[in-house]
């Protein structure tokens, strides 16, 4: 048989604060549970914690709807739809999102977090911190909750990665029938985040899962860059 | 420690043919390679064998570009953008996806696949045949690869589903701090398809998955109509 995939809920940790270290508490956590991360897991880490423990949290009025214009154009790099209090806009990572990541659910009242600044290097931190405090080389996907055009619901995708391709590029390998594929460009960051996001569940409080049994082909140094479709070749911006 | 997820694909499926019996055939490889399925799995099918067991195969000739256009055209509703041999549009189900779902790979040379007529009951169709050959009562999505706008790579989604809820609405439950979540509609039957297709591979040929531990609150008839962003409330099309 074939490697399953498990994916792990990573349960038990604390609130988390500015200046916490999330490497040592799913560390700790993981270990509690009976779980301890292995080499080639893949450790997926919802934004929400990685903004606060980076301290992204900005002062905000939830009911002040000019203030919270105000912040996602800030934090905009380009307005592509507004409907409403809804705006659909570019973020200076190049991702397309509602609101601009700005997110009020989760933190205290009056408060928001804001994307992290390099979700990669956050990604790079957390995957550092654990070959420390573990010392095993596991890959780190911060994941997000997205709309998407033309499809109802959210999903989790990769906003930050690190040793992990985001995209696995097999063209030019055979299908089963060995004829070439011809566009099998697969996005695994972002599935490995939605694999995630089915056992952490929104209401549920669990903001870290651990993906074990990937492909370990697709190891390597990774950047949710590579998920951003350039303006140039996008079709819809 | 919550339960975890599981995905196990289901390796030596035949090469499916027009009016072969993908329950019974799911069934028996998943026995022999010592995964038999159990209640509550949820199987997610590639849609290329359904429309292959469905007969939805055509002839065309790969190299006749007219006719590839055609042929196109005529599982559009809407065609939203073309550029150079690419057609992104709207198929009947309401899909939006790159040459309404029309494929040339993984079939025999000459012919071409269409999408499934009603894909939810083709789901249906192959969860009925579980209860019937394996006694198990299971869920089923049928899954296809689709491109999105803003973001490189593609994803597998659910273009069929039954006996999971495609799209699970959180709003109302609290968040873990108490105050109640804002938008929290989450897509699972996608993730689902997503998790799975992290354990096929596109080149692989393993054209079926177990995704094992889902929430059973998630259980309901379901369908991927629920994934169908209508084009009124559709910033996009």
């Amino acid at each position: 048989m074939r490697t399953a995939l498990a994916v792990i809920p990573v349960e038990g940790m604390p609130q988390i604060h500015p200046d916490d270290v999330i490497a040592e508490l799913v560390t700790l956590s993981a270990r509690a549970q009976g779980t301890p991360l292995l080499d080639d897991d893949c450790l997926v880490v919802t934004q929400k914690i990685v903004s606060k423990a980076e301290g992204r949290l900005v002062a905000l009025d939830p009911t002040d709807m000019a203030a919270r214009r105000a912040l996602v154009d800030s934090e905009s790099t380009r307005v592509l739809r507004r409907r409403g209090e809804l705006i659909i806009s570019e973020t200076h990572h190049g991702f397309v999102c509602a609101n601009a990541g700005v997110d009020l659910s989760n933190v205290d009242d009056g408060q928001a977090a804001l994307l992290p600044v390099e979700p990669d290097r956050s990604a790079k931190r957390i995957r550092d911190g654990v070959r420390a405090h573990a010392g095993v080389e596991v890959a780190v996907v911060v994941s997000d909750t997205f709309g998407r055009a033309w499809r109802h619901g959210l999903t989790d995708v990769a906003i930050g990665v690190s040793g992990l391709a985001a995209v696995v590029d097999l063209r030019g390998e055979h299908d089963a029938l060995g004829r070439e594929l011809q566009v099998t460009e697969v996005a695994v960051a972002d599935e490995v985040a939605s694999a995630a996001e089915l056992v952490m569940g929104k209401a549920a409080g669990v903001p870290v899962a651990i993906v074990r049994g990937l492909d370990t082909a697709w190891r390597r140094e990774g950047s949710a860059r590579e998920l951003v479709r350039s303006p140039s070749e996008d079709l819809f911006r």
